[in-house]
């Protein structure tokens, strides 16, 4: 099984940005343990903190499951929205914060609508339970 | 470890409710496929119609983590919210369908900013998701 | 031809609250001029100032029509509405008073777009024309 | 007893414009079948799709009750609330379909707060509950 | 001269819920103490998590003054606004926190408008504020 | 000096028509005592239920000013106001009653933008001090 | 070929009504210049200033294709929406000017979601890019 | 009959600030035409910057018709509002521009509903009409 | 223990403003008899209609407790908050009449988050409510 | 003459996105047939995803006229709308659907106000119209 | 070159309000020492916490440029706003803390618009930087 | 002491864009004469229309201050937001014009709450007054 993970914006600074949101763990060192933990499922992970080019990357990907953290995009981007949508590859939405109890302009998001599922809140950990929700689809 | 779902005003009637939208097992019959697949985890679960018998529920559950589909309520109850907020036990908030995709008034849960995460979409599959969480946490 | 007439909060106060607005008969004494008129209906009659007592009600009326009166919960209750949308039985909303001629938090009704259709402003002649409705079916 | 039922714009087409809301049979051969069931009741009819000819109409409408149809005024005619609001006959607004169940235009009546009651939803049906009110009334 | 006490949802964990903001005295301590500087009132107590209960005990409260605080209802509940604006005995609104400093849900009551008067934000004395203004009336 | 004095819907019900807002002397009565008083005005006056009408008349109205009453379509017609707008002849806006103390959806007028000026809840009189603008004008 | 040509409310002023807006050009001549450069088409116009009359018309208009353009009813009329989608023949709706460049109230068309495209802004051109689509349509 | 002009914030610069808008004649130049055309009136006049003092010249002015012009305090002063409330002389709302075609912030006024009559637009001549109106009453 | 009352605007005119609101006593009398039934207590009494001396008093007061009702300035003042949220003083906010159910831009109170407690809608009692609350804080 | 037709994010994907709003045809067919059916014409394509390279690419873009359907960018990208404003080549706003008909957030297009003209919901043909428009201009 | 410093309410108690938001500097030292850094500027100073004296020493100014913190009168004061629109001397809008991000009622400034540019956040550096600019201006 | 000055999208066409809005000078040509006038100053200069490239650069950015113009994405960007709260250096904002004075999706800027400081309206002056600020600071 192929699945593909996909940061946007400034989540390559995980670890030293606002480590009291997003906690002091640097995404590489976490995807190292998410491939211990999963040996038969093949991760791609691809970062930008371009819009076109996330939406470049969703096009061309060739996975059986993707997860996504549109980070910044998330709230303002109808083309990363309108690319999930047009694409067939099913899309889990993830976000590390539980973005309901940040600020007002964080609590709508324009992917959710076109996601199979949206996974909020449990930090580091949403990204394994997206990871679980593909490995039991069937 | 002993986790407490509770489900929520018209859930009872899973699997004969809008079956395009909820599908068509009963609740019953997911909670026993989920407890032969975590036989060390002790269920409890609850359903009601009264939102404040799901106050009273909750106020004396003594659960590791509580699994809640607030149905309804979600989107209209400040007392539930304020119960959860008043609580010790994590709450993970579930919702089968994607709420975000449906009518305007079920975009906003009012219970979110008090939940530990948040999980909606997966169909059934989410109460599971939400019980990796809380067999992962720490 | 079964009808259940379903009453919400405070509807058992009538004859005695604010009866400039809701009148000086109790409703005890209108269903039984009901009763006389239509012999051949077999009336159930229910009333509660719980939420989720009627939506208890609801889900488990077994008749051909249900005439309801959501009372204040007619502008709050996303949970009853997902009742009246998950049972079979068709619903007719009745409101005494005119509701869009009061406090603008009255104009909305939830209950309405999932109800057959909708009898405002004509007292308690309200509820008859709604059974009238039911006896011209077919 | 002498009756008015006033159509405003495009009923005329019923019968023929969207019938999956509308229905199929046009408007004369239900009124033909409203006269029949009641003979004691003198109806007169008038439509115009003309926002000052409906109103020019009721100014001068002598009958011990209206039943009025605005069509696309209903959500837009300060005038014709104004009318309504300035004769003495009391007028019951009828929609054949559900309006709070359709676009979001068109879930507000500026009509209904001067209108004695309203009928929302029952097809055709409405207007026979509108002459059913009359009927009964004193 | 009697006087009720209701209060709503969560009340019943005062002195152990949110102590930052509802302090850390149980309110069965705070009513001792009250009974004892006010030794000729005649004091009921009512707790309620339930909307419905609370609308039942004040319909058939039979008491000189309520005093109320609705807890999470107070910004939800038309029905308990409607059970205030139906009795006759006067009620006063109480609220331990300042609510206009909170969350923006909690600024608006809907119970104020038909209340006597409101006493917000001086932690469990507000209480007996409310006491004050019963035993002073004439 | 020619001055057109054009009233809006329902404004030929004037003396009729809710007379604790609008007074019980009819229009025509008041424009007679208008002439008398200004025998060197040559007024020429109009009335339409019809906005389309209303507009005909003004596209050809030879006067040296406008007294407008808009009635209903005061608030909703951007036609009348394109209408206002396109021609060369100042109009004032008359309203009889302070359409700011109404109902809300009569505070905002959509014509005074466009309109020379403006004369609000004066009674009838508020004709005549449109007219003593005109006459003061050079 | 057969198309209609419909303009409403204030546009036979075409030519002298706000130039700096909409030119200078009598829409006849430029009818005829349309004429002369279509002989093949059968081009029926319809002016009106009175909303029904315009419904009135489109209801009756027996053509393959109509061009409307609104005028100040676009942004009101929910009535002339409910014809245009109950009539078979397609419409393509028109503005002179570019209506997302002005007052606020003329941003929104109702008259758009109804109709098989629309052409905002380039004058009276529009009305020919219009034709140009019947032309092609297969 | 005695009559009181008074004027809010800014008004004293009349002349000078913004001519295009508010003309170049100082408010004293104006007044003395004023006194002249009608010498039966004794006028007097007050001008301050200051909301309060407003105010207390308000509640202790003993005229027999106010004619207010409230400056920039007319958008923003419940105080004043309050004031015009409680005091029992007349008061004419005055305004030299067209405040409805200005910024949006200036198209609702506070004080409007509780005067007596709305005049705008005209320029200064707007205090003459309001001095008009309170000879001719009777 | 002093106590400074501070009224802000139109509050000199007490039992003559508006008396089925605020009643037919003058604060004169009501404050000599609250003096009467609290010898032991140092009133400081301060009104006026300007909102910057208001502003200067509570800058320069020396009480041990402040009892504000700052009329019409309640719900418009920054100033008057900022100001509150500067001193020291703790300050109860009093109103004579029910705010929240009169007009809509008198429901939300500017000052309420920066106050120690709100007492609304007893009338003059309020005041001697607000002393009672600074009589037993400890 | 020049004509630059720029397509936005996603476009690339037409053909196989969405075929029920978009049509199955692939853009670089259509602009084959475009090309053969206007041979006098020096047609320049560019498509991106990437917000940025857009503005790069209409900066330097040396024609006569632009064509621009700036897909999902067109609702959110004031920087898109300021580059249009900054260049001096007209540029015509295409949209193959009328998103006036789709979500709301596809109503209002930012870039509307400043281009020459709008054409919507005609698919692929509209960008043809355009080509039109700037063929017809002198 | 003559620089007047005017400062709204409250900002006399500099130093000790609030010393999280505005430091624990007065404005008294901090303007001897801006004295001492600029010795060839003649600084006028002017606090005030009355609306209308603001406005009165603004009229009377007589600067090269003057640098206004508003207070809390930036956020509600047309008035003011209408005083520096109305002087000729520029102004230049300074404010301590960053309002854009405080509560939502200081976020819109109504004198921003009308203000030669605004300097924001800085602390009290923020007047040198206005006084910088004023030294600069050609 | 290093500065970086960051420039947002269509910033690289000042002097060219809209000279009445942002002058004719070219940035270029500004930059010479500020570091002309700074020696000391190690100024580092970007520019990009990509708003990821200016979130790509703000990451990797070692400077002791950054001045930045985001332009267009100022009011979009929660990304290039997220970015300013992330990185260490403080950033100033500057806007060449005074955006509280244009439309209005241009009032909010969505960077400010996140910048130390913020200076608009200036014309190019501000980027100095930005340095100015940095050198001042301590």
């Amino acid at each position: 099984m192929k699945i593909a993970i996909v940061n946007g914006p400034n989540l390559n600074l995980l670890g030293s940005r606002d480590p009291q949101i997003y906690g002091t763990q640097s995404f590489d060192s976490y995807l190292d343990s998410l491939r211990l933990k999963h040996p038969n499922v093949d991760f791609h992970y691809f970062q930008s903190n371009v819009e076109g080019e996330l939406i470049n990357f969703l096009q061309n990907c060739d996975a059986d499951g993707i997860v996504l953290n549109g980070g910044g995009y998330t709230h303002t981007s109808v083309s990363l929205r309108d690319c999930i949508s047009a694409i067939t590859a099913p899309v889990v939405e993830v976000h590390i914060s539980n973005i309901a109890g940040r600020e007002s302009f964080r609590h709508e998001s324009l992917l959710s609508p076109v996601c199979v599922g949206c996974v909020f809140g449990f930090g580091m950990k949403g990204y394994e339970l997206a990871v679980n929700y593909f490995q039991n689809r069937d």
